[in-house]
C-alpha cells in the first residue's frame, strides 16, 4: 500500500520525522493540518476556534482522505485524528499506522520551542489557557487507547528525529509497506561442489523473512545474532516478525564494530548456543554487516561441525560482497581474518531497502566494492553508475536493487569458478593489496574498509597506467566516479613506507611476492606478480603526499 | 634388512633392552657374548682370561657373524665389539646400529647388581681389579668415538628398559629397518564432493614420510604438531627424517590428554602458526592419537580458512577411526566435540608398526572400534579377530596391517556415503550412545573411549537381544571377543540413572529422541529411534550392577 500514517500528540515530532522518512523513502510528505488549512482557507487554530470541534473534526477527516489519495506518501496526522473510529479504520486500511509515543513533558517543550519559532502558525487552541502540559496529559489520557490501537509504536523520547525516522522505516519494512505490486524478487544461485547457496533480493522484502525461512524447512527455534547498532533498529522487528509467523526466535547481540571479530565473541556465541542446547539441525541467522556475517558465519561453520546458516546482510558492503561466497572468519592480533572457514549460507536474504537506515559514511563505503566490480568485470555497470549518480545519492529503489543483484551475480560467478580462493577469485582483490595495508597501518581506526579499497584502486589504477595497461582517461573515469560518490582517493600524510612494509604481510603474499590486480581496461583486470617495487613506491607516494590530491 | 645391533658399554642394558625390543617386534634375540661362550665352550670371562684379548676379539667377531646370519633379529653385542673396524663396517652393512649411551656410574651400578644376581656368569675380566667404575671410564674414553659412529644414539639414563626399547623401535622405524621386501603399501582413497583424501598403510613405512610429503608437492617448511607423549618418542625422529630429506620441520607440542582439545590449545597453535607466518599453502601435520588429530585438524581447517593437512595417527584408535573421515574438533565445557569442522586431510599416513610403541591399555582400547566394525559391517573381519587372538596380542605385523587397512576402507565407504554425518554415518555410532554417556558421567577420568564403547556395545547387544534382533549366541560371541581382547564389558557400580540422563544430552539426539544403533546380525546393524526407555534402563542396569558381571 505504501502509505505511512504518523499519529501521536502534538509535539510528538510527527511532521519533522515524517519529512525525514519521506526523504529517505523518496516518497511524498503530507501534513493533514496543512491540507485542512489550505482547504479551509484559514489556519488550523482559526478553523477550530471559529467552527467548533465537531465541524473541525469533519474537515480533518476530509483532509486525511485527501492526503491519502496517492501511494508512496508519509502522512503526519493531527493529534486528534484518532478520535473518530472511521479515521482509525481508514488509516489501517490504507497503510501502516505508526504511533510516535512521547512523554507529555517532552511534547510540551517541543511545542513551546515550535510556537516560539513559528508564532501564530503553530497555535494550538486545545492547549490554550492554563497549564499546557497538564492539558496535554488530559488529552493523552483520553486518547492513549486509540493511539496504541496501532501496528507500531515508537518511543521518541531520547531519540533524534533521524533515529525515530529510521525506526519508522524499519516498521514499514517489517509490515511490508515498501513492497510494491511490481517489485520483483530476484534470485541468484551459487552452485559449488558440496554446497549450494541462494540469494534472494527484493526491495522491501524484509517482511517475507519468515516465509523464506520456512521454505528452507525451518520450524521452531531460530538463533539470531546481530550487533548493537543493527540490533537497536532490527532486533525487535525481527523477533516479532518471526514470532508472528510461529517461529521461536532467540537473539544474541555482540558489540558493533570490527573488535567483535574476536575469539572472545566467537566463544560467547558458542557458549550461548551450547546453553540453549542448540541442535545441529537448527538455524543460525546472521543479521548485520560484514563483521556480524563473518563472525556468525564462522560460528555456524564450527558449532557441532556446522549448522544451517542464513545471512541477512544489512550494509551495502555486506550485500554486494562479504555475505556472498562463504568466506567467514575472525581476526587475530597479528592479522585480519586469519582464522575462519569457507562456509556457504543456505540463504542470503537481501533487502536493499534496509540500506535506507544506513548512515551516510557506511553507505558510501559500500560503493567502493561496486566501483571495483565495474572496473574489473563489468563496464556496463560502471557506466550505469556514472549515469545515475543522483539515484545513487538518493538511494533509489530501482538502482539499488539492480546494482545489488548484479554485483551478487558477478561475485557468485567468480566464486563458482574458484570456491577456495585459489586463483580466479584473486581478481576480487582489486584495490585490496594497498587497502588492507592502509587499514593495518592505520590500525583500522581511520579508514573504513571501502574507503581504503577506494584509495587502493587509485594506487592500482596508477600502476596500470604506469605499465601501459590502461589509459590516463580510464584512470580519470575511475577517479571521478569514486569522488562523485564521495569516496576518498588519497590518504594525505599517511606513512607510505609503513604501507609498503605492511603489504609484505598480506595473507595473499605467496613466497614473499606481492600480487597486484590491475585493470587492463574498464571492465577487465588481471593479476601481476612482477610489478617493480619502484613503481609501487611511486604510486603509494602519490596518494600519500601530504598536500592532498593530485590529478 | 631387519637387524638391530645394540652397542655400548657393559651395563648399558643391551641384553635387557634387546630382549624387550625383540619381543615387541616378534623377532629373535641374540647376545654375541652368549654365542661366543657357546662356540668356545667356556664363559666369556674364561675365554678372555685364557685366550687373551686378541684371540678373544677374533672369536667375538665370529660370534657376531653367526648372530647376524638371519634377519628379524635383535643383537646385543659385547662392549668391545666396536673396537674392530671390520665389525663396525659389518654391522652398518647388515642392519641398524644403535648405541645405548650410559653414564659410567649407572653402568657400574647395573653391573654390580647383575654380578650379584648371576655370579660368575656375569664376570667381566676387563673390569677386574681396582676401581671398576674408573676402569669403565677408561674403556669409554677409548671407545666413545667408535660408539658414536652410529646411526642412532639413545641415552638410557633416567629411562626404564621399556622406554629405551620403545626408542630403539622408533629408531628402527625411522631408519626403515621394519620394512620388508614383501611389505606392501596399501592405498585407500576417499572421494568426496569437493575433497579427496588418501590413506597409505604400510608396516614400517614411517621412514618414507618425506617422500610421501614431497609427492604432495611439499617443499620447505612443514608444521608438525604433536603431544608430549608421542613427541617424546617421535618428535626428534620426525625432525631428523624430514630435515634429512631437505624439508624444514617446525614442531609444536601440546600436553598429552583430552584436556588439550581445548580453546586454549587451539589458540596456542594458531598463535604459533601466525608467529611463524605460516602461509596458506604450507603443510600442517598432526602426529599423534585422536586428541592431536582432532585438535590439529580443526586448526588446519581454520587457519587462513584452511591449509593442507596430513594426519599421522599413532594410536590404533586413530588409525582405524578418528583420523579417517574428516571429523575434527575441540571440546566445550558442556560437551565433547561441540566445536569443529569437517575437514579432510590430503593424506593419512599410517604405519601400523608405530603401534608397537603403544602402551597396552591404549592398544587394547583401539580394538573396541575394530570389534565395532566387525559387528556392524563385516562378519568376516569379526571371525578373523576370533581366530587370530594370539596375533592380536603379540601385535603381529600381518594382522595389524590387514585389520587397519580393512577398517580404514570400511570407514571410508561409510563416510563416502554420508560426508556430513546426516544418516548412514550414524551406524558408526554403535556402542557410542551409551559410551559417550558413560564417559561424560565419569568425567572422562575412568574409562578410555574404546573401553566405554566396548561396554556400550554390550548394552546395545543386550537391547538387540531384547528386541529379538540377534540371538543370545551372537551377543555371546561379541562379549567373548571383547573379553578375550581385554576390553571391559561392564562398569560395575556406575550410576545407571546418571547415564540415562547423560544420554539425553548426546549430540546425536534429535528432537529429544535417543537413537540406537543395534546389530541385526554379526556384520549388520540399523538405527532405531523407538527403543522403549524401560528396555534401555534394564540393559544399562545390567552392565552397571555392583556385583560385576553377569553372563
Amino acid at each position: 500500500m505504501q502509505r505511512i500514517f504518523l499519529t501521536g500528540l502534538s509535539g510528538a515530532g510527527k511532521s519533522t520525522v515524517g519529512r525525514r522518512v519521506a526523504t529517505l523513502l523518496n516518497w511524498d510528505f503530507v501534513d493533514t493540518d496543512a491540507v485542512l488549512a489550505e482547504q479551509a482557507g484559514k489556519t488550523v487554530g482559526q478553523t477550530l476556534t471559529e467552527y467548533g470541534e465537531e465541524r473541525f473534526r469533519q474537515l480533518e477527516s476530509k483532509a486525511l482522505h485527501s492526503a491519502a489519495q496517492h501511494e508512496r506518501v508519509v502522512i503526519a496526522t493531527g493529534g486528534g485524528i484518532v478520535i473518530a473510529e472511521s479515521n482509525r479504520t481508514f488509516m489501517h486500511e490504507q497503510g501502516l499506522v505508526v504511533y510516535l509515543r512521547t512523554e507529555t513533558g517532552t511534547a510540551w517543550q517541543r511545542i513551546q520551542a515550535h510556537m516560539h519559532t513559528e508564532g501564530q502558525q503553530a497555535e494550538r487552541p486545545l492547549l490554550a489557557g492554563g497549564d499546557g502540559q497538564q492539558r496535554l496529559r488530559e488529552l493523552l489520557a483520553t486518547r492513549v487507547g486509540w493511539y496504541e490501537e496501532t501496528s507500531a509504536s515508537i518511543t521518541t523520547d531520547g531519540f533524534t528525529s533521524e533515529g525515530v525516522a529510521q525506526q519508522v522505516i524499519v516498521s514499514a519494512l517489517a509490515h511490508g509497506q515498501l513492497l510494491t505490486d511490481d517489485s520483483a524478487r530476484i534470485s541468484s544461485n551459487l552452485r559449488l561442489t558440496g554446497a549450494f547457496s541462494q540469494a534472494v533480493i527484493e526491495w522491501g522484502g524484509f517482511c517475507q523473512l519468515p516465509e523464506a525461512l520456512q521454505a528452507l524447512g525451518t520450524r521452531g527455534r531460530v538463533f539470531v545474532v546481530t550487533d548493537s547498532s543493527v540490533g537497536a533498529l532490527y532486533a525487535e522487528a525481527t523477533r516479532s516478525l518471526l514470532a508472528g509467523a510461529g517461529l521461536d526466535p532467540y537473539i544474541f547481540t555482540v558489540p558493533a564494530g570490527e573488535g567483535s571479530k574476536s575469539f572472545v565473541c566467537f566463544q560467547q556465541i558458542v557458549d550461548w548456543l551450547v546453553e540453549q542446547r542448540a541442535e545441529r539441525s537448527e538455524l543460525v541467522l546472521a543479521l548485520g554487516g560484514g563483521v556480524v556475517g563473518d563472525l556468525v558465519g564462522f560460528v555456524a561453520s564450527c558449532y557441532q561441525r556446522g549448522v544451517p546458516l542464513v545471512q541477512i546482510p544489512t550494509t551495502l558492503l555486506a550485500q554486494v560482497d562479504s555475505a556472498i561466497g562463504g568466506k567467514t572468519g575472525i581476526n587475530h592480533a597479528h592479522g585480519k581474518n586469519l582464522i575462519g572457514a569457507f562456509y556457504q549460507p543456505g540463504l542470503i536474504f537481501v533487502d536493499p531497502a534496509v540500506l535506507l537506515t544506513l548512515p551516510e559514511r557506511a553507505y558510501c563505503e559500500g560503493w567502493a566494492e561496486i566501483v571495483k566490480y565495474g572496473v574489473i568485470l563489468d563496464a556496463e555497470l560502471f557506466a550505469m553508475l556514472e549515469n545515475r549518480l543522483l539515484d545513487l545519492e538518493r538511494r533509489d529503489a530501482d538502482l539499488l536493487t539492480q546494482v545489488v543483484a548484479r554485483c551478487i551475480r558477478l561475485k557468485m560467478d567468480v566464486v563458482q569458478g574458484d570456491e577456495r580462493d585459489g586463483g580466479l577469485r584473486n581478481i576480487l582483490n582489486y584495490g585490496h593489496t594497498f587497502g588492507h595495508a592502509l587499514e593495518a597501518t592505520t590500525e583500522y581506526g581511520t579508514w573504513l574498509h571501502g574507503e581504503a579499497v577506494s584509495i587502493g584502486m587509485e594506487v592500482a589504477g596508477r600502476l596500470a597506467v604506469a605499465r601501459g595497461l590502461i589509459s590516463q582517461d580510464d584512470l580519470l573515469r575511475q577517479r571521478k566516479l569514486s569522488q562523485a560518490i564521495g569516496l576518498p582517493i588519497a590518504c594525505p600524510g599517511v606513512d607510505g613506507a609503513a604501507i609498503l612494509v605492511a603489504m609484505q604481510h598480506d595473507k595473499k603474499v605467496q613466497a614473499g611476492r606481492t600480487r597486484w590486480i590491475l585493470p587492463t581496461r574498464i571492465g577487465q583486470a588481471q593479476m601481476y606478480s612482477d610489478v617493480p617495487l619502484e613503481q609501487v613506491r611511486e604510486a603509494v607516494a602519490a596518494v600519500c603526499q601530504p598536500q592532498g590530491v593530485l590529478r
